[in-house]
């Protein structure tokens, strides 16, 4: 039988992403509401370890909802990844009295928890909280809107000049191992190629595609690439690929890099950290743990953080038929 | 058997939206890329009736992706409600050569496309365009995610002013029938209070709720009052109810109106209406009519007009109880 | 010969300005910077009476520059009008050991600290921050720039909609005694109308020029009112006006409210609120009171807190004869 | 004796920059108001010089007082380098029967136009429009202050990320030969360190600065290079640099880019796009050329074009000094 709870800790680790704050903010009042104490835990994994922590009231999270970042800070901790590590950690939680832990953030995070869980038999419910949507087990992970929402708006931005100068832009934008902010920020920003690492589709086809759009008479391009795209070995030997093949062309190149997981969250992005932070909480005082909560079908739904971290989240390949079609 | 679809007519009526541009130039471009002809019909019903169109090939579309409102403007129309108007529409499409009509807009639009398809047996597809969110066959309207960062960005500022002056803020959105809107950015904005139309839950209660906030030492509160709240006659007697029985409060009203309607549509409802412009028009290649296309479920689905504008969406009860929890 | 300053007092008081936070860091940093004693007294002349002070560094004021409202709060003191008020509020001060203060406001908070000056001799310097911009001895106050995006960007989302439905949208926007607002968001937005205190052109001559868009065939029209215009009674009035005896025009009225006060400063007043910030504690060390800083001509310049209430900021009446040939 | 003014043209050329559309807009209703007729040339010099002319109606320039860009596009022109380059405009001009010129741009811009002016004795008036701001005789450029609001903004965003995770990030702001976007943003932002071409202050008092930020307990670290800046070869090797001395610090780099020039301009460089606008056609009817409009402490004034490309637009060193107090 599980151990009441009456302390919970939580945690933010790996990437922040848009709505961290607000999740822990939902999981601080979760706590209250259920008068059960929680306890912010600093700098991730590594806060954990050092025992850095902090009793967080209701009011303590006011004011927090639209703020971008994570007030509990994130770090990577290799001291977590060795066992001393972990046993260090287990004694700064019995010596606070903490009953269990949710941890927010993406497979790192939850690869940690589930090593943690096994080892010491301690009740963790995972959030998922990064922009790159990469998470098994939820149609959308937190930060991801939000980070949609701004890569469009600087694609917005570029459109201009770019339209200005008739000129073709390439415009890397995040996701390392999986193409959903490149292949809907993509859609969403009228881009006339999308390259993700999903799926190679030759730099031959690349340049048909370009010369086909310069034919049909639009005055710039936009080509947003995912970082983890495979055709070039980065943008910019993308980019100077297509000017020398293709000289009608006057190319500019684009990293967005770090302000894509910054900002104030979207309101998608809030409610959906408010839905999980709630669940996660009610998780744990059900005697439930090594979950990771979700949106399924706009429901909150629990996933085995085993499956959440070994399953994939592929990609909506219709999605790439739709910019197909837009980009004629 | 169906006639073969060489020439579409695509039209926006009742209020408008953001991404309802998004959606005409899907519909555009698909025609396009199908090579058969699109038809922009002007203002709506009305337009239909009158005669006004105009052809549009692919790159009348070009950067509009990203504006509120609707090119092809919107309109309600009397005449269309008479057997007449409909008459001299079906003339006009008829000398026209339109073969099938879209139709975006709310359940005033999907009923007048439903009545229109009865009478000429003319294929008419419907696609979701209202921020109010409240038709039956899609987890989202075109337009809805804008408007919720719009009022949520909005109430973002009102709280920077309600929390230096420690002021009560009746903040009244849209949302004469459903309070999608209101439930959604009031749990987003961090509201202490949201009053819905599907829920009355009393003064008394209200005015309890809030003496409860003020003794948990908030410094700032904002109720959240969609404009269809049964509560108070409107929102400044609700105010005013509030500030005779709380004297310890100052209390202030804001109504955010039409502004709710406009704006640079996010990254989702632009996906999103790409994805159901496409459709449209594939459906009614495929001889299908007398249809809406929405998303549920994250997948494109089709729902008989009829249902759409019989049936009701509705809200997310576990939200409601999502605000409690973090309003403590 | 004026007393060593060791510690300031910084205080906002009046209504809320975005890039006071701004201003309040400045004054703490470069106290900080001169090796003197910052601290923040709460809620304006209020939290004087009331001894509500707190000592703060150079890492309190860490991330507020960004931010909207006062983390000061801000409220009006009916207690500081009444001598007792004042004197009580003297010995607080002396208690604290506060050698100077730094006031961050308008007219009232000015006519405030003059008061205080003439009656206790102790030094004070004012900080213009209001969004209204109508304080003489400044070109800008703080917060006012931002205001002007705030309405714009409002407005901008208002156009969406009317030009969608071909209508006529009185915007209500803040300014009292003064139409900078009106004026120069007016210009902005590109409104066809502007009324202003500072102009009464009759309701005559508003039916005569909407009569004239009318005909030159614009879609839809934007008329910006100021709060304090006196043409109409108020917006609601002037529509109903406007509706009668125009009926071609389908009129819509939007009262833009708190939301102009609140939101993240532009980079315009986060600078100007540094560089004021800087010189009022400059100031103040180098022996010198009872002034106002503004920015004159690009300049940063002193007036006396005197002439800065008593003297009149005109409105640039060139941008009105620019309104109306832009709105041709 | 100047001839009599019956048509303007009007261009754009160089780097685009927010608020160039409303330039346009201001000149083509100015002519319109004063009966006279307004052309507007596409894509610069070049345009001018393949007669790439189209008459501009007040209705032709609605709705774009809020776009960025221009919609007459912009272009270099090496053919206008050329005698013959030039000599072929003039039959261009003459042809079209135009009568002057309005030349919205920056250095080259006006460059081109005196050369022009001198050869052909033809009226030309300069509107300075580039978000640099290095242009003599102005103290604002068209499209500055929207640059410095939307670099703020990326910052903010930036600063986010970089507190969660305790980084130090180096910003790259365009500004080749000038500082002002670096300097002012960065007060703006509040950056730690701003690097501009203004100022060497050498690699060593760099890292000093840093340390002593560390030091001091600030969680993050920003530090805005100006493109320009002659410190470090690029802002990556100036990055490389600083993580081998100081490897207490994470390091990261980020390059804004175009999107700086791009977006909605704000409501300041819409209002003084409008002055210059019709002052610019105002001096032409009046007869005056070889000059450029400008606002010098608050006031629309004249340069002549080739004081205006000759002189240099000093930063206000006084700023560095708010910086510095301001990054203690």
């Amino acid at each position: 039988m599980s151990k009441i709870i009456k302390k919970i800790g939580v945690l933010t680790s790996g990437g922040d992403a848009p709505g961290m704050n607000a999740a822990i903010r939902a999981v601080v009042r979760a706590c209250a509401y259920y008068k059960i104490e929680c306890v912010g835990v600093y700098r991730g994994y590594q806060g954990l370890i050092e025992g850095d922590f902090k009793l967080l009231s209701a009011r303590h999270v006011s004011n927090i909802i639209n703020r971008g970042g994570t007030i509990l800070k994130s770090a990577r901790s290799k001291d977590f990844r060795a066992k001393e590590g972990r046993e260090k950690a287990y004694q700064e939680i019995q010596k606070e009295g903490i009953d269990a832990l949710v941890l927010i953030g993406g497979d790192g995070t939850f690869t940690g928890g589930m090593v943690f869980n096994d080892e010491f038999n301690f009740p963790c419910i995972g959030i998922p909280g990064t922009i790159d949507n990469d998470i098994f087990g939820t149609n959308y992970t937190i930060g991801y809107d939000t980070a949609l929402n701004t890569v469009v708006e600087v694609i917005d931005k570029i459109r201009d000049t770019a339209s200005s100068h008739n000129r073709l832009f390439f415009v890397e934008v995040m996701g390392r191992d999986a193409g959903f902010i490149a292949l809907n920020a993509g859609v969403g920003a009228g881009a006339e190629e999308i390259l993700i690492p999903e799926e190679d589709l030759g730099l031959e086809r690349l340049l048909e595609s370009l010369k086909r759009t310069k034919r049909s008479g639009k005055s710039s391009s936009i080509v947003v690439v995912s970082e983890g795209d495979k055709i070039g070995k980065n943008v910019f030997e993308l980019a100077d690929y297509v000017e020398e093949n293709l000289p009608q062309y006057e190319v500019r190149v684009s990293v967005l890099g770090h302000m894509q997981r910054g900002g104030s969250p979207s309101c998608f992005d809030r409610v959906l950290a408010s839905r999980l932070g709630v669940k996660a909480v009610e998780l744990l005082l059900d005697g439930k743990t090594n979950l990771m909560v979700g949106l399924l079908n706009n429901k909150v739904e629990t996933t085995n953080l085993e499956n959440a971290v070994k399953g994939h989240h592929h990609i909506n390949k219709e999605l790439l038929r739709v910019s197909d079609i837009m980009s004629i």
